[in-house]
């Protein structure tokens, strides 16, 4: 059978240039990162809200079923400050009417340290020691670059502009990850403000690919083996797939999840900082709509995050989607439900035929 | 030497599978489609604001150049009715000072036929008898659809949704674009609201191309033969580009536009309603950024456009960028100025190069 290959998936020790993208809260369980590192893809976590000492749990649960190369990923964004008084009681009684609809008690202000420690999350990545590491939402700092570096992990970033392309490059990074505006999840933009920085795929790959000299991988709106094509059509030389794996049985996200970006056509998504006090791109829901159109204040990433946690833990328990953050990309319409490593066989099979009619299409 | 060629390019009577995009309002000068169809694409004049007679005469002067086909593209949105008048002063206040800058006497009340005849533009288009007519904002009747069929007019329409896609396909037409949120100029949406339908190019593509079983061309962040291949790779069978054709001697858009496109390097667009009463995408500017903030009520189209219109063309005679709309698409950060058939010659063989260097990453 033809295979698919890059240069920069050789690099990364991957059997085909797939990147199941990392996405905290769930999804990307160590069942789901397992599943696509065997496969030959490369399964990464989203640890941003996990503790260290989980994190190395799953780590060493990923390690248990193989020996393939898996990445992790968390939120290198500046350690959130104390939290605004007077925006939390705001926003502690705007969620308060959601929160007695579920039929639980009121919402609490976040405590003190309400986010994991980065400096001890990065320890422990040094001690799991994964293939790959890679950066959202800022700068990883010199000091746990350099540290990475001596472990060999390679190091890719998320860039949605030039602007943060180049210097992921200046830093040394192995690979830049181009996030097109079709993304779903958390917005990677930390140079620009996130709603000027969502420029498409095909647009911000191309961009960023005449702008930089090393390796880049494109993520958003990519949920077919023709998307793969397309992208590395550009020059981009990995997909970053999300959306696609979110159905998939080793996924942790929970059924509300998966029915709703299984039953999306037209793409239905918007971007919201309401779930978590930074911009994501989300299937509409009930939440989604009436807390933008409440204009409450956002208080800082994570803490809005936490204030929200219950709330959307209750509604997924409940089988209720209204409450719940659906994150999707835009082309979440074209998802299929299939355990990862067919999913990731058929892509490979797709993009190889992609490829081989637009081959057909050049006339000598 | 290689060439590209797709069933729908041929069917089109094309050379290669690109489509220059009609842009209304100047670019899309007589020179610009003769040129871009004598190379082979298929020129294509915007001609929304553009009288009968006018356009009559502009369709003469490429024929008196070439004998290849060319495409007409008319904003077939119904008729607009009355201008609210209130809303109308409150819009001639909002422009005042603007136009008190430039030197211009105070703007002017849109007077009662602002707009010029739909019916008698597409009456013109039947005598005219181009190879192809494209539908922009809305549906073309089905009066106008026999027609033109009868004529043995191809004909397209823009669809930025998966519903508008389908009606596209359901009227009969020969093929559908789909025109993603990277695309500069007036978004086509007309099933949706605008703001709910800005999914990128990737995404919107393959969206379509799995919904409908007419031939799809892709619009919307396409710049060189890269992204030509990668919507090739997406299942689309022309490409339409408008943005890279803005900056060639024989486009129409004044040098302050050429200039603003050439310089850009980051996406510094956005998506305003402020100078036509429809929502488009330009590089932003000052009056972009000041009219968007004043929040004034914008008036229906095309009255909007026309009370900007004489503040728009003293802003180009002046040389001035500050108050022109400089429509253009989220990749112009890749455009160079090349007089279009030499830019069309490169676009195929980046295209064919692209091909080549993904059928080669496929190991059999």
């Amino acid at each position: 059978m033809a295979r698919l290959a890059t240069a920069l998936g050789e690099r990364l020790g991957l059997r085909l240039p797939i990147i199941q993208a990392p996405m905290a809260g769930g999804p990307s369980s160590p069942e789901l990162v397992a599943a696509c590192s065997a496969a030959g893809a490369l399964g990464s976590f989203g640890f941003a809200y996990t503790q260290p000492e989980e994190m190395k749990k799953q780590a060493a649960a990923v390690r248990a079923k193989t020996d393939r190369p898996f990445g992790i990923n968390l939120f290198v964004s500046p350690q959130p400050g104390p939290v605004d008084m007077v925006h939390q009681s705001a926003a502690l009684a705007a969620l308060g009417p959601w929160y007695a609809e579920m039929g639980l008690p009121a919402p609490e202000a976040a405590r003190p340290a309400y986010a994991p420690d980065l400096e001890a999350q990065l320890a422990a990545v040094a001690e799991i020691r994964p293939a790959v590491f890679t950066a959202h939402l800022g700068e990883l700092s010199e000091k746990w670059a350099r540290e990475f570096r001596s472990l060999d992990i390679r190091l890719g970033a998320s860039a949605t502009c030039i602007a943060e392309a180049q210097r992921i490059e200046a830093l040394g990074f192995d690979f830049v990850i181009a996030q097109g505006g079709e993304a779903g999840g958390h917005r990677g933009t930390y140079l620009r403000d996130p709603y000027e920085a969502l420029t498409g795929t095909i647009a911000l790959t191309r961009l960023i690919v005449r702008a930089v000299r090393i390796p880049v991988v494109a993520a958003g709106g990519i949920m077919d083996g023709a998307g793969i094509a397309a992208v590395l059509s550009l020059g981009a030389q990995a997909a970053q797939l999300g959306t696609a794996f979110i159905p998939c049985p080793e996924s942790g996200a929970p059924p509300i999840h998966k029915q709703a970006i299984l039953a999306a056509r037209e793409d239905a998504t918007r971007i919201t900082e309401k779930f978590s006090g930074k911009p994501a791109r989300g299937i509409v829901n009930r939440f989604l709509r009436e807390a933008e159109a409440k204009h409450f204040p956002k208080i800082a990433f994570p803490a809005q995050n936490i204030l929200t946690g219950r709330l959307r833990a209750a509604s997924a328990k409940a089988g209720n989607p209204d409450f719940y953050a659906l994150w999707a990309g835009q082309a979440a319409g074209l998802a299929r439900a299939l355990p990862a490593a067919e999913l990731i066989a058929q892509l490979e099979q797709e993009a190889i035929a992609a490829i081989r009619q637009i081959t057909a299409l050049v006339q000598e």
